[in-house]
Order: structure tokens, then sequence, then C-alpha cells
């Protein structure tokens, strides 16, 4: 995805520890109009791999919002975000499963309010990162409680040096990165 | 603003001390298409008002997001939205402030990254909730610590008996929300 990909070499940055710094154009800063952009990618790849009708996107809060929600809107359809802190608007019953914070380093409990996905949800997953796998494999977990079925997941930018697709559980959803990432002399490298 | 007072009629709740519950399609489930509707809204509105050129909107996470996303596609320009938690990625200098949780009770830091707003840009603020107003008030005092101007404030829900108009600070900018709602014998109220 060339606009994808032009932006990451002009912006991203390396900070060390396998973290590439975002915070322009994907996280903190968005470019709403990249975003939109990212949204019809997503649909038209999901779609040509003939993944069918899908009913409701799945993020996690905070920075899958956006592309999530970007995607959304062009398959005309909710997107659910996944919480991760307590909420007095948070009550009832949840679907729930923990994650480590890749940046941060903590567990997390991710939580989705059951009247959000039910057994006849075809659900896309969407995230900003495929690092550890970790939140996925959650969100994953979180569509499995539900009874729904997975329709596919979906991240903006993959770094396979941290073999994340091996964390994720066992689905046969496909799984699409739009831009793959390394690093190296504290650069970060686009793979291909 | 009709879709959304269909919505709010639908499908609010009132949780008590003046909690109102939207989690089905403003935060938690967000309705994507009603999120595009809204930022059109907004951006007629501000244009209408002549508002004129605005280079930025920001928001505080994580519900804000989806309308501030919304909004920047329709105008076509970056949405910057202040952090509430530590990460790895936010480094170097930031324009702070604090807000108190309408929510949670809590004390919270909102920081922008210095390089994200300037004093040239001209700043649309832009939020799910107009409850106390304390964290619209952050938020211009990010504004303000950054040398940049700003063009108008827009939130989705406004609460007038939290008077939160009063503590959003000496600003001359207009403030605009899509809906206005109170509570009675524990139902939302839609005021006009």
């Amino acid at each position: 995805m060339n606009a994808l990909i032009e932006r990451i070499r002009r912006d991203a940055s390396y900070l060390g520890n396998g973290i590439i710094k975002v915070d322009s154009f994907l996280n903190h800063q968005v470019d709403a109009l990249l975003m939109g952009a990212i949204g019809r990618e997503f649909a038209q790849r999901f779609e040509a791999l003939g993944v069918g009708a899908v009913s409701r996107v799945l993020t996690a809060e905070v920075s899958g919002i956006p592309p999530a929600l970007a995607t959304a809107g062009v398959l005309g359809i909710p997107m659910v975000y996944a919480r991760k802190h307590e909420s007095a608007t948070l009550s009832g019953d949840y679907f729930q499963a923990e994650t480590v914070s890749r940046t941060r380093g903590n567990r997390v409990q991710l939580r989705v309010d059951t009247r959000f996905l039910a057994p006849l949800d075809r659900v896309l997953i969407i995230d900003d990162f495929l690092a550890t796998g970790l939140t996925l494999n959650a969100l994953v977990r979180i569509v499995q409680q539900s009874g729904a079925s997975l329709a596919g997941i979906g991240c903006v930018i993959e770094k396979p040096a941290e073999q994340g697709r091996r964390n994720i559980g066992e689905i046969t959803a496909p799984v699409l990165s739009l831009a793959r990432l390394g690093w190296d002399n504290e650069q970060v490298v686009v793979l291909d």
C-alpha cells in the first residue's frame, strides 16, 4: 500500500527494543485521510479473499480505533473496541481475555460487553500492530467466547521479527498486514 | 441532528448520578456511519459560523477519537488525541493539563507532544461529551500552551445540568453540541 509505505519511510523512527514510533500518523496524531485509504484497502483485500459478509469490526482501545473505525465505515457496519479500563458505563456481562501491553509491559484485561457480539456475528479484527500477537490472541478468544465466527484479521503494520503470527491462536481465517517492518542499525526497514 | 437524536431516543439509557449510557453507538460499540454523519455535521456547522480554515482536530482518548477522526476526515486534516497514559512512544516534550474523569472520578493528565501543535495551527476541539467541561478546559489549556489559536469546540452530547460551559475557560471561539440531554424519572430526556 504505497501511501502507507511512503509515510512510514518519511516519518517512522526506531526507538530501540523493537519499538517503532509512528505517532505522527497512526497513533497520537492520526492522518485521517490515510485512515480512510487504509479502511478501503482492508475492505478490498478481504473481499478479494472471499471472506463474505462481515457484521462487526473488533479492535482494542486505544490505537486500534482509527483503522478499525475507518474499515467499519467502508463496510457500513458497527465497530466495537474492547475496553482496557474500568468504566462506570461498563456494567453487566462481558467477554474478557488477558493480554500484555507491548509498549508498557503490563497485563491488561480486554473486555467486550456481551450485547455487542453474538453467535450470528461474523467478525473482522483490525488493529494497528501485529507485534507479539498477544492482543490479537485476546481478541480472538473474545470472539470465540461469544460464539461468533472470525472472518479475518487485518493489521496496519506487522513486525515479523516478533513472530506474532505464532501467538494469534489456532484459526483458519486469513491474517493480513499492510506493511511489514524490521529494523537495522537503529533505522526502520520496510521489508517488502 | 435527526439521526443522532433518533439513536439517542432508541438506545441511550440513564445509569443514575448524571451518567448517560450510549455504549451501543458512541463508545464501546461505535456506529461508523453515524460517526461519518457527525463529522459532516460538525464541518458544516463550523463552516456556517465562519470559523475559517482549520489545521488540526484535537480530542482526548478514548471516546473522543471516533467523532474527532470523522470530523478530521471530512476536513482533510490530521486529528490529534491527547494521551492519558504513559507510553514508551510518548517521549520528549509535551503540553500537559490535568482533568478529572467524569465516569471514574480520578485525576488524569492529558498530554500532547509539542510536535503536533504549533503557533500557526488553528484547532478545532471535538469530544463526545460536554459534561463538567473539565476535559474541554484541559484541551483548551493545551491549545493555549502551544500558542495555536482555537477555532471552535464541538461536542456530540451536552448535559446542560452539569453546566460545563462555565468551566471551559475564557474563550471567544464558538461551542456547539449536537444533542442536549437531561434526565427525569431515571429516563434520558432530549431537551431540544
